[in-house]
Parts: C-alpha cells; sequence; structure tokens
C-alpha cells in the first residue's frame, strides 16, 4: 500500500518462508497511562546531540514557567512504525504476512497454480512477482487481507505474528521493534505526551498487537485501510471486509490521515523515510516548540544500512531537508547502545 | 450529510435567522481527565430504573472482584451527538451553520441570488428549498464548508458558534447541550471510560468546541467528513478542504467508523434516533456487560417532543428494538430533573 511497488516486489526473498515458533510476549500494560517497569529514562540512547535535543524539548514543552510550556492535552506526537518502531527489511513485514497468507489459501484457489502474481507467490518466483507490478501487489493485498469479517482478520493476523519468524534472526516480528525508541515511548507517556501511530501500513495489521508492544491503544493508530461494510449475518452484526482501497496513509497522505483521525496538529513527529517528508513538514509548520525526528539505517551489523538508494524506506529527499532545516537525525550506529530488546 | 434529506429541509425555517450575541465559555477543562468542579453525580437525573441501570453497569464493570469487570483500556463508550448530547430542533445546527455561511458568502456569489438551492436560502423560501432535494443538500453542504483551508474552516465554526444565537432560546447553539448527559460524561471519566462522540454530523464541525463544551478532546471525535488534500501554498504546508464526501457516519456508516476510527468495540452507546440503531446493534453483540441507551425526546415544554413521525432524529426502529432486547430508554420529561445548563 505504498508507492513504486514494483520496485518493492523486486526486493521479496524466498527467505520469507516462516516456520512456526511461540512469542514471548512483551508485557502487557493494561492501559495506555499505565507505565511498564521503570527503567532509566532512554538508557539505550548514547549522550549526545541527539538526545540533548529530545530531552531538551521534552523539558521545554513540559514546564510551566516556560514560555514553550504545552498544555498535556496538545502534547501529540506521531510516529511512523515501519523502520521507525520496528524493522522494514528484508520487505514491510506486512508483505510476508501477505505473501505467507497466499500461500495458507493456496489449496482453497487451485486456479492461483497458474494465476499472477499468486503463481509467483506459490513458486517463490520474485521476478515474477515484480514483472506483476503495482496491479499485482494490490491484488496481493485484496486476497490476503479482504473477504473476512473484522474480527476473523484480527484473529489471522494474531495467528501469523505467533507462529511466524523473521527470515534474518529467526524472531516473532514483532519483537524487532527498536529498544531506544519503546523507551522514548515511555519517557514521552510519563511526559504526559498523546502517542499516535501514524503509518502506510495497514490499520487493523497493526491495532491487534501495538497495545501489548508499544502501549498505544488500538485508537490511537492511523495507517492505510481498506473498506468494511455492516451486515446482519443471521442476526449477527458483523464488518465484512471488502477488496476496495478506502485510504493510503502514505506521503501526501500522512497529514490527512493526522486530521481525520487526530484533528490536532502534532508537535513531535518521528520517521525514517521519505513516506514520512510530509508528515515532518506538517507537524513542523505548527506554532511554538517543536520536535522532527529522521530516524538514519546506518547500521549494517545489527540491523541494516540504506537510504537514498534504497525501495524500501528510501530517504533522501526528506533528509535533505532535515539538513536544510536543522531537523534531529538519529543515526542508529552513533546514537543507539542497544537496537533490539533481545539483545 | 443524513438520509432523507428531502424531508429533512421542509423543516427549515425562517425562524433560524442569527443575531450576534457574546457566549460564555461552559468551562474549559484542561484535558479529558481532569474533571470540572465536583457535583453529586448525576444530580439532574431522577432516581428511578433509567438511572439505576446505568450505575449499576457502572459500577459492575469496574469492580475488579467482579466477573463482569472491563478493564479500563476497554470501557469504550459512543455518544451520538445531534438529539443526544445537544438539541436538533428546529433543525440539525450544522444545516443553521450552512445557512448562515450562504448567507454570509452571498455578496462574493452574485450568481447564487438566481441559482437553487442558494436563492431559497437567501429569501428563506423554504417550499422552493425543500423541491431542491438531496441535491440541493449536498450543494449546500458543498459551498459552506469545502474551498477553504482546514485551519481557516476551524476559525469559521468558531466565530459562527461565538455570535450565532438559537431561535427558541436565544443562547449560542453550545450552550443547548443536556445537563444530564453533561455530568454522565463527568460520571464515566471519573470510571476511566474512554469517551468518543460517533455523529452523523461533520467531523471538523465538532472538533473545535467539544473539547471545552464536553471534555471530549478532538481526537476522541468520529463523524461524517469530506475530503481534504495536502498542497504546499508558497511553501506552507495546508490542508485544503475538497467539494467531495468522504465518510458518512450514519446509519450503518456508524459501526463502520467506529470500527475505523477505535478499533474496538464499545461497551456501552448512546443514541436517541434511527440513524444510531446500527452503532446500537454493534455494540451490543459484544462479549460481557454492556449498556445500550436510547433518549427519548418526551418534553415538549423544556425541549421537544418527537418520535415516529419526526423527520429529525425519527425514532421508530430503534425504538421497537430497545423494548425487544431491554435497553435502558430515558424519558427525558420523566429521567431528568433539569435539560439545560443555563436553567
Amino acid at each position: 500500500m505504498r508507492t513504486s511497488h514494483s520496485l518493492i516486489v523486486t526486493l521479496l526473498s524466498s527467505s520469507a518462508l516462516v516456520a512456526s515458533c511461540n512469542v514471548s510476549a512483551p508485557g502487557d500494560p493494561a492501559t495506555e497511562n499505565e507505565s511498564p517497569a521503570p527503567l532509566p529514562a532512554l538508557s539505550s540512547w548514547n549522550d549526545g546531540e541527539t538526545k540533548s535535543a529530545i530531552t531538551s524539548f521534552v523539558e521545554r514543552v513540559t514546564d510551566s514557567s516556560s514560555n514553550e510550556f504545552v498544555p498535556a492535552a496538545e502534547r501529540v506526537a506521531v510516529f511512523d512504525n515501519d523502520g521507525t518502531l520496528w524493522s522494514e527489511q528484508p520487505l514491510y513485514f506486512q508483505l510476508i504476512f501477505a505473501m505467507d497468507r497466499v500461500k495458507a489459501l493456496a489449496a482453497e484457489h487451485p486456479e492461483w497454480a497458474s494465476e499472477q502474481p499468486f503463481q509467483a507467490v506459490l513458486e517463490n518466483d520474485m521476478e515474477a512477482l515484480a514483472a506483476s507490478g503495482e496491479k499485482g501487489l494490490v491484488q496481493l493485498i485484496m486476497a490476503s487481507h479482504a473477504g473476512m469479517t473484522t474480527d476473523e482478520f484480527e484473529t489471522i493476523v494474531r495467528d501469523w505474528l505467533r507462529t511466524a519468524r523473521h527470515p534474518r534472526f529467526d524472531r516473532a516480528f514483532n519483537e524487532l521493534t527498536y529498544q531506544p525508541m519503546l523507551e522514548l515511548l515511555d519517557y514521552l507517556r510519563e511526559n504526559e505526551f498523546k502517542l499516535f501511530i501514524v503509518s502506510g501500513g495497514g490499520i487493523e495489521f497493526m491495532r491487534p498487537w501495538v497495545e501489548e508492544v508499544y502501549g498505544i491503544p488500538p485508537e490511537r493508530v492511523v495507517g492505510s485501510s481498506i473498506k468494511t461494510v455492516f451486515e446482519m449475518n443471521d442476526g449477527e452484526p458483523i464488518l465484512r471486509r471488502l477488496p476496495e482501497l478506502d485510504f493510503i496513509d502514505d506521503k501526501e497522505g500522512k497529514p490527512v490521515g493526522i486530521h481525520k483521525f487526530i484533528g490536532r496538529r502534532p508537535i513531535a513527529a518521528f520517521g525514517n523515510s521519505d513516506g514520512d517528508l510530509q508528515m515532518l513538514q506538517w507537524s513542523a509548520a505548527g506554532d511554538g516548540a517543536r520536535l522532527m525526528v529522521l530516524i538514519r539505517h546506518t547500521d549494517a551489523t545489527r540491523e541494516w544500512a540504506y537510504d537514498r538508494d534504497s525501495h524500501i524506506g528510501r530517504l533522501a529527499d526528506a533528509l535533505d531537508e532535515a539538513n536544510a532545516k536543522g531537523w534531529t537525525v538519529v543515526d542508529m550506529a552513533e546514537d543507539w547502545s542497544r537496537i533490539y530488546p533481545f539483545e
């Protein structure tokens, strides 16, 4: 559900095949206001300009004697998800989910054996999948994400997260969150910020697990969506997911999504790619203190290193603008002493 | 932005002409979690079955030793706005706003003098306006709600609320909220409910004032919307409102809106018309304790009395279902000792 789909699918790799496993639950905050067990604030952030920029901003907007004070109700902070809160390589985890789903459904769809893009997924033929282009990607999303009720889809996502393994780390996908960002979410919550995810990913792909993993409740998730329709099914009301795009929450869509779902301009925004540029521009253009942050993937050893030439998470225009405007740029290799919670 | 538009406009009345005034600010809760000055809980609710049904439900879901206990994170309560939190007669206040807006813009649109539905509005010719039907109503909404930036529209709404007066009560429109419902919102907040408005009205018509009036922040408002687009205007990012419907949050749209914006099924739902039926059905169908409430407009003296035969706020099918299923029905004349805060 992003642009440059045909480029994205060139990155599809057969290593995305999944195996069964159990996921250790990473904490279970009962509400968004309850904090997990206390850690030293931002302990996985190395001291330096980046960390200081964040803490200085938070101190200024929360100090009621500061002329930059912002009331708690207006302390809205927005976070991209893929590449900002969790990893996005070797390709967006939701695409791996979609491919796994097609494989799981293949027995019910014998016609897929000779129909693209499904044949390509089933044969792990990444060249053929890439050749199916954006049209093929949308077909893949609709076949894997639509047709069922919203309750059924939630169960499918939960089951996938419980069983699927990331090909490089052999961990559940939602274990590949960034420890420094989890600490940052805690730190902002302790300072009475309202935290929202604003992702190009599917809103209903995120909602089943983000509260447990990030402590961000489902009502604070903005994302891309397909349409749903209300129906009575033998006297039982259901919402059925339709194979029709509703909203693409990426690039110019992100400020639109922020305005639609939140209705208040953020004072802090965190992203990692050109897909986040307009969200940062929109957030930056408000009055008063602002914190704009870009995460740079600079650590090929512990995570991945990519920016201008990457098809996933391409970072070029947004980085140029960050440098020109003095936004905060996180260098993962330099600024983070730890990447994942499981390290 | 509701169905039966041609019927609705038959109710348009020249008494909706407005005059200038000052509005007394009805409290200013800094955040959703701060309560206004304490009052005896639900003091404008007469003792009886209705009040008991509400308090019994709240006691059960908040008692951690009860088998009906619901964690705070899941205590989602949804409220219709028109006719549930504030009045909706002689017609939806947003329609009065649209007509006032057309009058304010008429000097820039000389062609409106001879073009329907605008001519009808300008001449207070309600028969001609009714004859323009649903098409005319949509034209009226688009002419009054689209074309400007989101910031500009917010200012327009705020200015209207500060100056426009309700024809019967000679009060600002957002003084016509129901005192018992304000108390109920406080009571639920004190019991750690998450309160959302789910209205057929325009989301951006409500957001500028609901936090001040109801203590419900903008990010907890679900409603109908038109599309917006992100643009750079001389280097300044703006969101421009387009004359194109995005989402109608009424009838079957309400559960869709709840799922899209909140992503969690409510355990309590409050409405007053057939437009709320599907929201109540969807909320009622979840597991565990549930509270479904319909407000009946039964007080022609203090407010208005209407139900089955009304074109605004028609209540027939939802009342039948409430009676059949034992949902709680509020009789305004019987159950409320006070209607408005200004009484």
